[in-house]
């Protein structure tokens, strides 16, 4: 029986829980993601700012979690103008059996357009190491499973964080931690413990944030996405160095 | 512009690529992932068999590869009750907004059945030690760039390697050489770079692969799955030691 925790005991261990999780829109599924199912109101709501599903948090409300053996399934209701952009949008992504040319407009759906992230304020070196530092400190369940992301957002009052099997998920239930705690997003900035894909960029900018740090590589797609966005990237955040691959200026020694 | 291999330079080092790759059945499109385009009609291959789209290589032939800008799409053909076995998965997943109710059935969807593996030999601790360092030799793109994932597959003839920056995609892309290869799934076990997941252990067993062997953590549905399809899942294979998660009689000392 699956439980809404994040650990179970393995054969000798604990071992993170990864259980389907189903987002529903206004009755209608919309997508199912292997998740940790823990903080599961900020994935919600994340989830729909970050893809851009609604544009503000008031527009989003979660009315039910059904939780069952096969999993979770959170039930939202968003506006009616949001649901119908939403279902155009799943129309554009499935109904291209008509074309059967080349596939290049599915391709295109995967490259949704990026909002451009403004304001944001200058981050000095001293306060992203202080975030990773605090980042490491603040993972109870990768410190006694190993294999759990993390996403923390450093902010005047400190560091917020989420976990999650996926990096994915960790990064939309701290979106929507920031939004349900509200906390600004162009007001600090994102650090994580994973690599910095294009997902987590394309994420990070539609929430509004201006600056993400990750601990591991970025892709080329990511730098080309943070470019575009105006966001400001920076990856192997390691052992008090850095690299950065798209708009240093917000960045202070 | 991209190119079809897996490195670029970044601001002052290579970053790996990762671009949308759509797989395409009989002319309609199926998927879209993100993935790093390199053996594509590995990928291609090992996609149709790890998914259970075809059971057998010879069912599938891949008819075009189409690189654009946006990214790159696979076409393949696929016997007609394959398509229509297809065409019924992706209508089951995608028509539930009749349900409404609560999303279970969606939730069901998302576990499909595993099936059982039979077969695959024992494997002892020194082969497992000695593919190990082996695939740590054989990454290529991560050696130069960081954040790639590899999957090996151990065989009588050395260790076959596939990389990518998704995880799902390298054990894709290796399944999909296997076949090339004319390798007997059962006959060699799987080495994985990255955690073991529900989706790589479901497709490991899917593709026929008894044994694999995780570097960092399993989840619990991972070891599900294992328990369920007979497959040997060790996670946490660093340093000579590695834990045991699910059917530990095929590995000796």
């Amino acid at each position: 029986m699956h439980v809404a925790h994040g650990l179970r005991e393995g054969r000798d261990e604990p071992v993170v829980v990864e259980a389907p999780v189903a987002l529903l829109y206004n009755g209608a599924p919309f997508a199912v993601m292997m998740a940790t199912p823990t903080d599961l109101p900020d994935f919600a709501l994340g989830f729909a700012l970050s893809e851009g599903i609604v544009a503000r948090p008031e527009e989003f409300s979660l009315v039910d979690v059904v939780a069952r053996e096969e999993g979770h399934a959170l039930h939202a209701a968003i506006p009616q103008p949001r649901f119908d952009a939403l279902a155009l949008r799943r129309r554009a992504m499935e109904g291209r059996s008509g074309c059967g040319l080349c596939g290049v407009e599915t391709l295109r759906d995967a490259l949704r357009p990026v909002p451009r992230v403004t304001g944001s304020p200058a981050v000095r070196m001293a306060q992203i190491n202080q975030a990773l530092s605090q980042l490491a400190q603040q993972q109870p369940l990768n410190a006694r499973s190993g294999g759990v992301h993390a996403a923390g957002f450093a902010h005047a009052g400190g560091l917020l964080v989420r976990e999650d099997v996926g990096r994915h998920n960790a990064l939309d239930k701290l979106i929507g931690a920031m939004a349900h705690a509200h906390l600004d997003p162009a007001a600090g900035f994102v650090v994580i413990t994973s690599r910095a894909s294009y997902e987590i960029v394309h994420k990070a900018a539609t929430a509004g944030i201006g600056v993400v740090v990750a601990i591991s590589a970025p892709t080329d797609l990511a730098i080309r996405v943070a470019d575009e966005a105006g966001l400001t990237l920076a990856a192997f955040a390691r052992g008090g160095a850095l690299n950065v691959y798209a708009h240093p200026a917000r960045l202070r020694d």
